[in-house]
């Protein structure tokens, strides 16, 4: 049997692998909002600090890899603690692909620094970048608190990025049949939109595994997806 | 001390751990061929086939992370076999990602299943499918051999298909601007392009793997990167 000095030093490790996601969530979060407001301002500068940054978020995913690998190796888990050390492994994967595409947000802001871009046009991705950073928050926090409630709704709500997110396709698509001048930085913006629809899909993975790690067996229902962009062809609407 | 017994057994599920990567490796190989010829044939029963067969990669996805999850609990794996046993589920995830990017493409082909698409365009896209599967083929014997040379020779050629993709990115955006009637169309094909260039990453990152596991430390080199349509503007070209 593990003495209590073991034990004790087990949980240690439990609590610092959940810091290290908290840590990497909460990096993570940080730069994408970050990465929106150097697309949003034309702010070159501040798209190299979330491109440096992104660094940090890839290190801590090493770091946690490293953890985990350590812990079986040394610890042997079996059941909720194996399931425990898995699940954070899989979040860190998920919040490293959320870094990277708020890497390639910043990197594009720095494409289109010298463009005007309409207004209207930046208010629907700004809509979804609010949302994305509003369901990442809530996903770390229902980890934290092992919430499968605040995982469910997460799950549940990311239909609505899906749905600005082909409302944000549709205008941009008209934007540049308007004027094929407008279609070099809508491209950009368009891939954009799409990386936030995608960290939408990853916040959507960290629910399910939340609740997965709570409650031993997968939700109950198909995923919401509402995103039908790849399937239908967009043409102009009739003026 | 294990018996025979013991060892024999313990053997045989990392030869099946291995045979499912093989078998994943190999659908998601099968898939993604035809998933483009769907695109190339505008060919939607055969969209319809490989959006259905995609379910398939994913159970195997499953099956693998179940089966490392009892090894780990019950074989308590150490040193080199604990870094076959992570490789393996780490591939698993690249091989799942790459099957829904191809997915991705037969849902973009029902699309465009009524659309003429330029044979010039289409054959940019055919070099880059050609490219991807040669090097998912390639990453897979790699892996099945554990040869650090030909990781390492599909890890420095994902650059091809990255320079494949600016060529192709280009093509597309010259063709938009050319005619505003081709945009639609031409997004899926943008879309349906950057999925290849992200099946090459993947498939760089299996390369990665492959590596550390055969020499326990990785490629000692920057990771070639050569797509620059992120960081550009594309105008159109002076006429």
């Amino acid at each position: 049997m593990p003495n209590d000095h073991t034990v004790t030093a087990y949980n240690e490790e439990l609590a610092l692998l959940d810091k290290r996601i908290a840590q990497m969530g909460g990096l993570t979060e940080h730069n994408l909002g970050r990465a929106f407001d150097a697309l949003m301002n034309r702010d070159p500068s501040l798209a190299d600090q979330v491109i440096k940054a992104d660094k940090e978020i890839d290190t801590l995913q090493i770091q946690i890899e490293e953890q985990v690998i350590q812990m079986i190796a040394r610890r042997q888990p079996m059941a909720d603690d194996l399931r425990h050390i898995m699940a954070a492994l899989k979040i860190a994967g998920d919040l490293e692909r959320i870094g990277d595409l708020g890497k390639n947000i910043a990197k594009r802001s720095l494409a289109i620094a010298n463009e005007q871009c309409p207004r209207k046009l930046m208010f629907g991705l700004q809509h979804m970048v609010e949302s994305a950073l509003h369901q990442l928050k809530d996903v770390l926090d229902a980890y934290g608190g092992r919430s499968t409630d605040l995982a469910l709704t997460v799950w549940r709500d990311d239909e609505q990025i899906d749905e600005m997110y082909n409302s944000v396709f549709r205008e941009l698509l008209t934007y540049m049949m308007e004027d094929p001048r407008n279609i070099g930085f809508c491209t950009h913006l368009l891939f954009g939109a799409k990386n936030l629809e995608r960290i939408g899909d990853h916040t959507t993975n960290i629910a399910e595994i939340v609740y997965f790690l709570v409650k031993g067996e997968e939700i109950a229902a198909d995923r919401p997806k509402r995103d039908t962009t790849s399937t239908t062809l967009f043409t102009p609407p009739a003026s």
